[in-house]
């Protein structure tokens, strides 16, 4: 072993995915460092029900039947022929900052980076309809993944489901994506094609697609009557309702919940969004809520659905404080005080928060 | 592109270091995925107070001197060549679990996996001195390293240095490191050589170290008489006292908590640790504490410094379980109910604890 010539190793000290689980794989986004518009696969969530599916020579079809005139077997050759867009846009997974909420919620205990952004490329659904046609009694599409296996609560094998009322199937943006960040979207995140339902929670969003079915009835899988629905009560199912979009929201990425700063000049930053609309304001307090001030946004006009990033200087004083931000969306939603909790813990939306203290030195 | 050649990655779940901070790098081993008795540099947690050092051509020499008869200066081929020994260990911030006390601790919000195990292998301390001997004043030997900033409490630039008393730098199991697992120490870790102090926690443990100095009083350096003191008081420094030997301490790897599972035979696992002796049993409850029962238990005799892991099966019935370690040392400490609370958030080794939902399919 050659010691004395061995170099040192750039000293680079990168943010990684923050391990949730690893059966079926549940990774975290380290969002507190990401500083990027698109987040790269690298550091893309990872949100998993079940173990990867095996992709047989199967899987570059997409079977779309039902309530359609024409049930067809697409490939994805010929997607990649079709008409396609290219939507800049946050994906959020609807258990994100669920471990904040109190009393704690059983499942995966997301922090704030169960959230993504990036570019997905694909065709229209919509397109795809205008090609099989849509019969009159047609309610929901419901798309099927191709990722399955046992629930704890259920005896069968069932697959990754879930269904969208027939008028957001069809929204112009509602894509089956292949691409991200203009490469083939990677197979942990559904290749060859996944649904991207731009303003809804992750789980709208099915990876590795087989088969859209258009039906007449509300579908009832699991992942749709069971999971992804706010249960309001700890102990009954009153007041039941479903996941769709994604509530207005923020994180404070610096300072760090709990940090120690010096004194004088800080930057606060940090990103925020809704499913409603745009963000048009956001409001810190550095004084624990008794005080607000506009932070400087950075929004992009032609990225409806793109999360819109916020800082301020903050003049630290020695001391201990509160540090708060609330977003404010085009459809007079905020942030509340509180979030709503529910029993499966979805859609935490409340004032993010991060506890100082400024030394002096 | 050639899309249909693309094969899938194979889906392989892997653990990531868990990104606490990146200006200086901290970040934390995912513990609870780590099934190994040494864990790989790559999940090895890194804590730094400050940013990394440049590592000159001096970087390679290592200078002895204070109250010593002869000072010296020893090339690092020179400690290659003096008589070595390998000592496997567990190396764990006196900040590990920080984020666990109540009321909550500032710093480093650390959870279970500022801790790490491996081999390393290095001169014993002892035998440098007995090349330079020590003077008979010499009380404690102070230990500097290359990396040095600026505190948010201080005005000027000090290097991180640390303390021992004469006897522990003796002791035949404090080394001058140089290998770890076998392979030249990585530089993130303090490459070329760093101290090794078994059963301390890890501030003691300096890294890129460039100079040992005996002195005869008691050090002051700021990470000696600030940091790295327990103050059981929120607003005075009554009672501080300084963080030395590891106590004993566990944690439960899987289940992890607040997760779902399925009802049936359950294996419950963890591993424990002391820097006071070894440990000799660990009971877990599944009832909240009520009743206790051992687990398994897999000790290496012939490691000292080792974790011992533990394991147990649990026939899961369908409801809410606390499930808790609680672990217990040769030298008759065992972990607290509650851990003491400390103003800097050292030490903490209340019970472990994970909260379960057992569901019933």
């Amino acid at each position: 072993v050659t010691f004395l010539t061995k170099r040192r190793t750039e000293p680079i000290a990168q943010p990684f995915l923050l391990t949730k689980r690893l059966h079926p794989e549940n990774q975290e986004t380290p969002i507190h460092f990401v500083e990027t518009a698109s987040v790269s696969e690298r550091l893309f969530y990872i949100r998993n029900h079940f173990a990867y599916p095996e992709l047989s020579t199967d899987a570059w079809r997409l079977c779309v039947n039902g309530a359609v005139w024409r049930p067809t077997v697409f490939f994805y050759e010929q997607l990649l022929a079709m008409p396609a867009k290219t939507i800049q846009m946050t994906l959020e997974c609807a258990g994100n900052k669920r471990e904040y909420f109190e009393p704690p919620v059983y499942g995966e205990q997301w922090r704030d980076g169960a959230i993504n952004q990036g570019s997905w490329t694909g065709v229209p659904l919509a397109y795809l309809f205008s090609q099989t046609g849509l019969q009159g009694g047609a309610m929901e599409a419901v798309f099927i993944g191709r990722d399955c296996g046992k629930r704890p609560d259920q005896h069968e094998i069932v697959p990754y489901s879930r269904s969208l009322p027939i008028a957001k199937a069809l929204h112009p943006d509602t894509l089956i994506a292949y691409l991200y960040n203009g490469r083939p979207i990677t197979y942990k995140h559904g290749y060859p094609m996944r649904l991207i339902v731009p303003g809804w929670y992750g789980m709208a969003s099915v990876k590795w697609l087989q088969q859209i079915t258009v039906i007449d009835h509300f579908f009832e899988g699991p992942f749709q009557s069971i999971d992804y629905n706010y249960y309001p009560q700890p102990d009954s199912d009153a007041g039941k309702n479903p996941v769709t979009t994604i509530r207005v929201n923020s994180i404070i990425q610096q300072p760090l919940d709990l940090a120690i700063l010096p004194c004088g000049p800080q930057r606060m930053e940090g990103i925020a969004w809704t499913g409603t609309g745009e963000i048009t304001k956001l409001e810190v307090s550095t004084d624990g809520g008794h005080t607000w001030q506009p932070a400087r946004l950075e929004r992009v006009a032609s990225e409806p659905y793109a999360w819109t990033r916020w800082s301020l200087i903050w003049h630290a004083v020695p001391g201990e404080h509160v540090i708060m931000a609330r977003a404010y969306d085009s459809a007079g939603h905020y942030q509340p005080l509180l979030a709503a909790w529910n029993r499966k813990g979805y859609g935490y939306n409340a004032i993010a928060q991060a506890r100082v203290k400024v030394e002096s030195s």
